[in-house]
């Protein structure tokens, strides 16, 4: 199969758009892909500061990578959640990216600021530790984005992880979450940043082609709790559709955010925001998700100091 | 396993439910079911005159056999789609099961009535079978409850049917579908048939477990033009999120009837009905599918006769 854009030898072949690339034109394709996503869905401007969350995967270091290419003001956040191994491993690839590219990057380490982590936390809560992970996460980026003063946080997510998240919310109707999923969720209250997903259009296959064309180190292995998770389910799910019709994943997100999402939007206006009793970041109760979850972990240190 | 409702030993297991029923209490399980939906629904009153659509199938037999044994006044109406074998395997068995139990029964012989057959029709308009014999269905049934003052017309339609008619319309977001499915679709318009599916909460299994134990003769066979078909591909996609948690296809269908569809009824009250310029039959359009596709078949019929 030959390139689409040069003619030469290709070297992905991109079934949903019809398309095969060499190397070099994969990347040019790429580049245009996340350049028309961050303009069309206006996620930022070319000299706006921006938080980007990296885990040291191979989504959030193609993104970091790219937008350090492309001069954008991105300063990196790695939150090390405490998850053995896995941890491990993905601070060395972050931190090493950040060396070697005299990059900027913020570290939160869970167990030294805050006492716990992510799986102590999940068993003493009884909640599963994606849940956990997730109000820390979205708890955390939020945080340190207002502290340092940045209006926008970038993640990682591609278009496997949003029509998987999609795909379960679908299946539940979920309709308070589907009012919310979309590229750019904008800031709707002073203490809430905005969040932007520059890679929504991108696979997890074409990002892990950015990240192996460009040598970047990242993290091999998935979370070791993300075994048997739905969001794996569906991706599988999405994944055989796709193989039978190549482009459902792709027109599932795209009509649902052109079509389907605007039919929710009434619902979203229901929600009253405050802040938090305890910490002041915005939330939907008297006291946010990260608050209750901090006073469980200080109870059972309080427990366990005094047997 | 023992049987939920009786302890004797349970002879099918329904995991969705968490219960397993032996034969005789399974049907009871069946029974109350369907008159739950008949009722809940508001699909029709004990005396109203009801056609069936019947394709001799496991779900329309099933239903057929139910309404019978509990005294609805029940007509069903079978449609010979010219479909070889299957057609006449099918017929056979629709027609042998209203001699048996002395049903009322109308048959529409697509090619004795109108001169062609779903296969031939769908090859001259260059269309898929299944959206030619779809078209033809609903103008059918319609058309036929008409003549014969029937103001319900109920489909054998089951859970699975639904549910993939839903994945499938959710996959692309198609707002005018999501908008219109339904148990019950009521009459818009004085010359459209309100159209019921008493089944719409039981699995394609309980119909086939029902028409086992009650040894009632249905056409074993799938239609060979369901072979690929993308509802084929989304049954088997839910069997699979069904068979990692149990209850996703009910889910499914029943939050989506609950919270999901109200939103998109919006979009349903800018379709504007009229009436077919030839037959007079509602349609959205000047000329109904039904006359365009006569239209086709004529024309080629000529073109024929000609040479």
């Amino acid at each position: 199969m030959r390139c689409r854009r040069c003619g030469e030898k290709a070297q992905i072949h991109l079934k949903r758009h019809h398309a095969a690339f060499c190397a070099e034109c994969f990347l040019e394709y790429y580049s245009r892909q996340v350049h028309r996503n961050i303009r069309r869905e206006k996620m930022f401007r070319p000299q706006e500061r921006l938080l980007l969350v990296v885990s040291g995967g191979k989504d959030s270091m193609a993104l970091w990578d790219f937008l350090l290419r492309e001069n954008y003001r991105v300063t990196a956040m790695y939150i090390d959640l405490g998850i053995g191994e896995y941890s491990k491993n993905s601070r060395r690839v972050v931190e090493q990216f950040a060396e070697n590219h005299q990059a900027d990057l913020i570290v939160v380490d869970l167990e030294k600021e805050y006492g716990f982590t992510v799986p102590w936390l999940a068993r003493q809560a009884r909640r599963s530790s994606c849940s956990v992970c997730g109000v820390v996460k979205r708890y955390l980026f939020n945080k340190v984005a207002l502290e340092e003063d940045f209006r926008v946080v970038a993640t990682g997510h591609n278009l496997d992880d949003e029509a998987a998240t999609l795909l379960g919310n679908t299946l539940s109707w979920q309709v308070g979450y589907l009012a919310r999923q979309a590229p750019v969720l904008p800031s709707t209250h002073p203490k809430l940043v905005k969040k932007v997903k520059p890679l929504f259009t991108l696979t997890e296959r074409e990002n892990l082609a950015y990240v192996l064309l460009n040598r970047i180190g990242f993290v091999h292995e998935e979370c070791p709790y993300s075994k048997g998770a739905n969001s794996i389910l569906y991706k599988e799910t999405l994944n055989r559709l796709e193989e039978a019709n190549p482009g459902t994943k792709q027109r599932f997100l795209t009509t649902f955010l052109k079509n389907g999402r605007k039919y929710f939007q009434a619902h979203r206006e229901s929600i009253e925001l405050r802040e938090c009793e305890i910490c002041g970041q915005v939330t939907t109760a008297e006291v946010c998700s990260f608050c209750r979850l901090r006073e469980i972990a200080q109870r059972r240190q309080t427990e366990a100091e005094r047997t």
